[in-house]
């Protein structure tokens, strides 16, 4: 250790998710490098806006909230589903891409309803490329002005019928050639090593290792 | 090529930068790429402004503000030196550490005001380690949810006495150990090896690559 104002060094660290299945990956991820995670709800942290036209900046934001509310170095990532055919979208409105149920019904019927939208809007449309993209921000407090930043993208195509159960959002339909399964019939270890989210923490591991180095 | 709604897929840049001596480094090293560049100079365009607390945030407004007023991707960099025992001051501010010279004079005043400044608050400091800072930012168009976002690193002291004629801001100042010179005293093909800037540009065209194949 040398500079300890210059470095992430970090052992603890919120994340500013309250997706089980998201904190489930970064903590596996990190869990070798000494790394203890824990959710922002723990510290009655709710989830910051995602205002911004970048998947950078939304998880800038959501980092920073944390951090702000909590006092200790926080991690956010912002992901989403970019489809070539409609120009990108829907890209970072990925999560919430058709109108909320209006009676409730949690994350499950928002994503029957995103995916439902996604596949009308790719009916008639015979190119079906598209990827996943991820980026996460790490923050040592909530004014840092060097935020650790790694991405990540993931390659395939928007089949038509789902396939598979595992994963969320949408998964069922986001064909891997390479696989030739979706990404839902991946198992976790498999999505991990190859998924936009776990090569965007891979990343980041590279760096903090670069970085207790340094 | 695949899907050029998806990647950066470029040949002319413009950099949202009039510094001569960065926009002769981004060159060099995008040049390889078949990636010409354009300084925003060239289409009138005015300097952006740097409102932001991280480095990335501010590259973020000017790239932006480049690709804006000129329809075309555009490339911008933010930098600055980190001083540990200033908790990392001046940071995004190094451009203008210093009050600017009242009566112009334009960046070489300005340079020597900022390291009068910084070694005065130095003057009985024997923690002298420091690292610049620099992070790329290259957008495809104004509104792009996926900027390329690539960053570097580099480490040092600042010494007493200035030391070499080349480079420029903290340079003459900025000593590297592993050389016994300053960043002022290495060669235009050394520092682009090694700096923060070489090491970001680096980083960036490996993800330029990356993109060309996917």
């Amino acid at each position: 250790m040398t500079s300890v104002a210059n470095k992430v060094f970090v052992n603890k660290l919120v994340i500013a998710s309250n997706n089980p299945g998201k904190l489930r990956e970064i903590a596996q991820i990190l869990a070798p490098l000494g790394i203890a995670v824990v959710p922002q709800s723990d510290f009655g942290v709710s989830e910051a806006d995602e205002p911004h036209c970048t998947f950078v900046e939304n998880a800038l934001a959501k980092a920073r909230h944390a951090s702000r509310h909590t006092g200790l170095p926080a991690l956010a990532d912002d992901s989403g589903i970019c489809v070539t055919a409609l120009g990108g979208a829907p890209g970072v409105h990925s999560a919430r891409y058709a109108a909320p149920p209006a009676t409730g019904g949690g994350r499950d019927e928002q994503d029957r309803r995103n995916n439902e939208k996604l596949l009308a809007l790719l009916e008639n449309e015979t190119n079906r490329r598209a990827h996943y993209y991820c980026v996460i921000v790490l923050v040592r407090h909530a004014e840092d002005p060097e935020p650790l930043i790694a991405e990540g993208r993931w390659h395939g195509e928007v089949i038509a019928t789902a396939r598979g159960s595992g994963g969320f959002g949408y998964d069922p339909y986001f064909y891997l050639p390479g696989f030739d399964r979706t990404a839902a019939e991946l198992s976790p270890e498999e999505k991990n090593a190859v998924s936009h989210r776990g090569l965007a923490l891979a990343a980041l591991a590279d760096k903090l290792r670069v970085e207790s180095k340094e």
